[in-house]
């Protein structure tokens, strides 16, 4: 498109690396950028910049934080005893968002893929590890996606802790609340029909 | 939400500036950008930054450009006697997208609009007369949105311009092709009615 200027090609191209932005989002976020004023501009980018700039792991469970210890594992109240796996940071604000649970969490940042070479090693397993090591977790509860590779993921971490003796759950699968019976697919409902429970 | 962390929000307080991105897809674009490296992030942003920085309006029609003319008005090629005007610069886009106009154009910046305080002299209708003064341009094509504020708009310029002796005209409203007559508003079948042709 030799008739569109340039800049505005070049602001499309960056906002089309976002994820569910495409082509033509990107466009006429570009053409909306280009009508405001430089200042507004220039906070809006370097606000984003700076943000993630901020942002590092939480020393103990690597979820996002602006200091050493993320909001969640500095609050003394939290029950030191329990611990939730996630795969990574936004399944934490998920669970934070729930405000029903009060144990700690660690975030793995991935998730056990053969096909996508993610072994072991690459995610924050040996971490962990490292953190059952002072026998303060009585529970740990495995909540990666229920998908295949959350699941093995969830099997493989099941079978390195059995040795601590600590009590290792996975959260429940099933009808989702609100949801209609006819939509859930065949696994969800066997998973819901396995998963029942004494009224 | 306190257990969120501060840089993620920072980021997700950016984001949701920008139109048609809510709270929730804010947040998803933050998780996204926490998760890509610092470098790439800085990339984005900054390329975003200094794209809108290089962007200049073209001196003559006010069309976007990174130089004083914009593609358009610099080749010469284009037919000098041939102008179409145009609310802002995404319609120039539109237009071109066509690749069926070889006239200018003339961006107004913005369109006639009492109830918003927007006046003759807040968008670019004194630089449309001046450029009416050399005798050049023949025709003046109207193509403002087919709304109120657009009709209101071209019926303003047309009058302005009357004394200039050129021909004005405005685009053609009808049924967009592609559509179904069931699904299209009565004013636009009217004015579709109206502007029936000999076939």
């Amino acid at each position: 498109m030799g008739q569109q200027a340039e800049p505005i090609e070049q602001m499309a191209a960056e906002l089309a690396k976002l994820p569910g932005i495409g082509r033509k989002s990107a466009q006429r976020l570009a053409y909306f950028l280009a009508a405001r004023p430089l200042d507004e501009v220039r906070e809006l980018t370097q606000g984003i910049y700076l943000g993630r700039e901020a942002i590092r792991l939480c020393e103990r469970c690597g979820n996002y934080t602006s200091d050493n210890l993320c909001p969640v594992c500095a609050d003394t109240r939290r029950r030191q005893d329990l611990l939730c796996v996630v795969r990574d940071p936004r399944d934490v604000a998920a669970m934070e968002r729930m405000h029903d649970y009060h144990g700690l969490y660690h975030v793995l940042h991935g998730i056990l893929s053969p096909m996508d070479g993610v072994g072991p090693e690459d995610i924050r397993i040996r971490e962990l590890l490292d953190r059952l090591e002072n026998g303060e977790v009585q529970e740990m509860i495995l909540a990666t996606n229920p998908d295949i590779e959350g699941e093995a993921t969830a099997s493989y971490i099941a079978r390195l802790v059995k040795p601590h003796h600590i009590r290792v759950t996975r959260i429940a699968h099933g009808v989702p609340v609100g949801s209609d019976l006819e939509y859930a697919d065949e696994v969800t409902l066997s998973k819901a029909m396995e998963g029942r429970r004494e009224m």
